[in-house]
């Protein structure tokens, strides 16, 4: 009789844990969800449809031919710079500095900070000003931009009809094996859309409870309560258009001239890896993530956030360093004597 | 009989055949051998021996490592220049570029090419003037000098020691976990020594009679008899300091200031990807692979070859194209609040 009042005591205090932990948890998944977060789904099929874009479907060969093109220094006007020299997927997707360092050694002219290539496929609006619809249009600009990689599209497109090669990949890719810049663009374009980081919060957005620690609820208890969430949501948790600042003014709003789009709105950028891509915010004044939680908090929402929320805040960030898709380094064509030199100048 | 006498007259066709192609191949391959030309041997045992540095043991761990300094921008000062910006794995380990081009966008002084990294550990001395006995010590150069990487070796080590995934890489490689600058150059050196390209001429050299076309067998033939292998020969067909120019003044010499080492002896680039990394020369003024032998034959050798001796040797060269190990670009480790920042300045 002792023993069963034992076990049954046991089994009470198990249920009242398994209650205290789990229920708690699944009304957080919930929570987490109705405030607009979203899972990058483990389901293969489903992740496809969503990151595919039907005026520009994936296949592994135009992936391939992305990821050469992405690669490409020849894609520059003076042979050095590639599309992974300012979004440098070693390095998070970033370059690591405040603002683009491009042809001649230009920093951006408008003191503006590269943001990350990882999940930038989940973003509605890309750059800053949110100027263009998507990554296919977004690769077109900094190939072109003279502070960035500064070739014309002319030259872009010679140097890469001058490679047999490439001559061979646009024409697996693309039925009539027309090389045009569009094209080349949306090689580059669909091969972003494979970099994807999926992370232990879509485990947990996917049900499973275990995925992130306490600290790490507790964080996201604190991001969505305090209303980081009305900004950074979706899956990319960011990449929609939003007044920056709203309540007060942000410190280093005189670094730079960017002032938002025509409306002044920001790209929100995503927090996805965001550990991994100081400096933070527009022109890459910040450093800390502690400091950009803290900012965040004053800028955009008008509170002061104390010390263990921006702790707590930055706890659940972490959980969102992903896994980074395997990139095999490519092997490039090589240049011919008809491929147009490099020029530095 | 008529059945029989066809078949002996059919046997002693073949014989004559097996006579007449594959005698002469044996003695091409005698006659290479003998001209100082050597495989990259197939036998991994073998080959590990010969890349390996009894002063810098290889290991995967030190491999890996070295990978990712190898391809990080923060061992420059501006934080976006890799020892891959030059010697860019991609692009046959070059640049492309007739001069380097460095922090501050700094053309290289002395208007030097950036020598292949690749099949580099089989040279017997480092950089156009040979100043370095091993790519340990190379490795040291670029980092600190002013016009390429431009870090001083206090701000490298405090970068590296910055970031804990790096801690804890040196320590699994290095006993004591010391993160010093040699141990970085060490590291880096490690991966380079794995950067060998094995081709279809070195099958040739150790036997494969097919492994060359008749175009390739010819054009060897005439990089032996008309004198090239003189300065190209060893595992790397160059990597040896020799004089340059011997008989007839280079015709861009004008271009930099480079004058070799004490001696005048400068160092025979590898012929190895030779398709792959033009432009030639130390000061990379031509563009043409035709133009290159045409011209290392009159400053060297002292002949006019022709056409049909241009296009031989070409084709030979062609063969030297090979096989790139297959490198998984790294995920670095992130930079955190102790990074000593990047400077463009």
């Amino acid at each position: 009789m002792k023993k069963l009042k034992l076990s049954l005591s046991l089994i009470a205090i198990l249920s009242t844990l398994s209650y205290a932990e789990s229920e708690p948890v699944n009304l957080m998944i919930e929570k987490a969800k109705s405030a607009g977060l979203s899972p990058i789904p483990s389901d293969k099929q489903k992740l496809k449809k969503l990151i595919d874009n039907p005026k520009n479907p994936l296949s592994d060969a135009k992936i391939e031919l992305g990821k050469k093109l992405y690669f490409d220094p020849r894609l520059s006007k003076s042979g050095i710079i590639s599309c992974n020299t300012c979004h440098n997927l070693a390095t998070g997707g970033v370059d690591g500095v405040s603002a683009a360092i491009g042809h001649k050694w230009s920093a951006n002219p408008h003191h503006l900070n590269s943001p990350t290539v990882y999940n930038a496929v989940f973003a509605k609006k890309q750059f800053w000003d949110g100027r263009s619809p998507d990554l296919e249009d977004q690769a077109q600009g900094p190939i072109q931009a003279e502070p960035e990689m500064a070739i014309s599209k002319e030259m872009a497109v010679d140097r890469i009809k001058s490679m047999p090669e490439y001559v061979k990949e646009f024409k697996e890719v693309y039925k009539d094996g027309n090389i045009t810049f569009k094209r080349i663009a949306d090689s580059i374009g669909a091969f972003e859309r494979t970099l994807v980081t999926p992370s232990r919060f879509d485990k947990f957005l996917e049900g499973n409870q275990n995925a992130l620690t306490d600290e790490e609820k507790e964080g996201l208890k604190t991001f969505i309560d305090k209303g980081c969430v009305s900004c950074h949501n979706g899956i990319a948790l960011g990449g929609t258009m939003k007044p920056f600042p709203t309540v007060k003014p942000y410190k280093y709003a005189n670094i730079g001239d960017f002032k938002g789009d025509k409306n002044g709105l920001v790209k929100v950028p995503t927090l996805r890896n965001i550990t991994q891509t100081a400096p933070y915010f527009h022109n890459g004044m910040v450093w800390s993530l502690k400091e950009a939680i803290k900012i965040m908090g004053e800028t955009q929402l008008g509170i002061e956030l104390n010390d263990k929320e921006i702790n707590s805040i930055k706890n659940f960030l972490k959980s969102l360093d992903g896994k980074k898709p395997k990139i095999v380094y490519p092997t490039l064509p090589s240049v011919t004597k008809d491929t147009p030199k490099p020029d530095a100048n």
